[in-house]
């Protein structure tokens, strides 16, 4: 874990309900040295992967994935709730705490094999993640892996993800 | 205007009503070749701009906006619909076509004399930039300009941000 990157990170207790320390990563990214150090850790996490296309989780997802993407000249696809990508997609539905989500992306963002890497920046229970995976599996491509800045470890994130090799720069126990 | 990169636009009619033609930026980014094309092209745009922090418009503002903070060496500000941001804020409201819109970015994400490059992805009447900009201004920023990778010409949005300068990749007239 990276210690420094760590102190970048702002602690919100009771946000957005009380109980809940919120890991709030705007800091580390309206400081230049923060973000670049994001990157570099983000970068050098997934450097044995060989991948072709970034597929990056609304919406503090595609501030990662767009940087790595556009450093690494891969392509970009961008995992949205649903209603907000204009073409055909493929969509998938998840359970929550409370009630459910659906999340797509677009059908020609995924060529049969290509493989493809997720990046979001915080790993919780690893629900959107797992269904951004299966989303990119039913257009034939294959998951290489799954990057986050931010790991909650006692959630459960890396287990919800097993099949899939999972990395994160930073990680907080509890909450 | 880039027509090279113009190419790597989809334009999709009756989206997301009727008569409007809806300029799809995600082909653009999800080719490897484009996504570069258009950060060339931005970088390019911007680079007799001196500035601090990169002012970046939810969500697909994100995109460009946090790739051209992280190669430029600038801090990354977030301007997003009210509700998302964690810490205190500042917000404005704007009007739409129906209805109004309220946005916000941290308080503590600009510092007073900080000069702020706004980034969005697509041009129209202006009122999300020019309530970014007020937002910065607010803060004690300057605004030293605002960069889109589309402008739809007729709309009114230079002429909305006439305080500021504003440069543009591709542009489309009509619609």
């Amino acid at each position: 874990m990276n210690e420094i990157l760590k102190n970048y990170v702002t602690n919100i207790p009771d946000f957005p309900r009380k109980g809940v320390i919120f890991r709030d990563i705007t800091s580390v990214i309206q400081s230049s040295e923060g973000l670049s150090l994001a990157i570099n850790e983000l970068t050098g996490t997934v450097k044995d992967l060989e991948f072709d296309r970034i597929a990056a989780i609304e919406s503090r997802g595609f501030i990662f994935g767009s940087i790595l993407a556009e450093k690494l000249g891969k392509g970009l696809v961008l995992v949205r709730k649903k209603g907000k990508l204009p073409r055909e997609t493929v969509s998938a539905k998840y359970d929550l705490e409370y009630g459910s989500e659906i999340i797509e992306i677009h059908k020609d963002a995924i060529n049969a094999g290509d493989r493809v890497l997720i990046i979001d920046d915080l790993l919780a229970t690893g629900g959107t993640a797992k269904t951004a995976a299966h989303l990119v599996e039913m257009l034939g491509g294959k998951v290489v892996g799954a990057a986050f800045l931010i790991e909650l470890t006692d959630l459960g994130g890396r287990a919800a993800l097993k099949d899939y090799p999972v990395s994160s720069i930073i990680t907080y126990e509890g909450e």
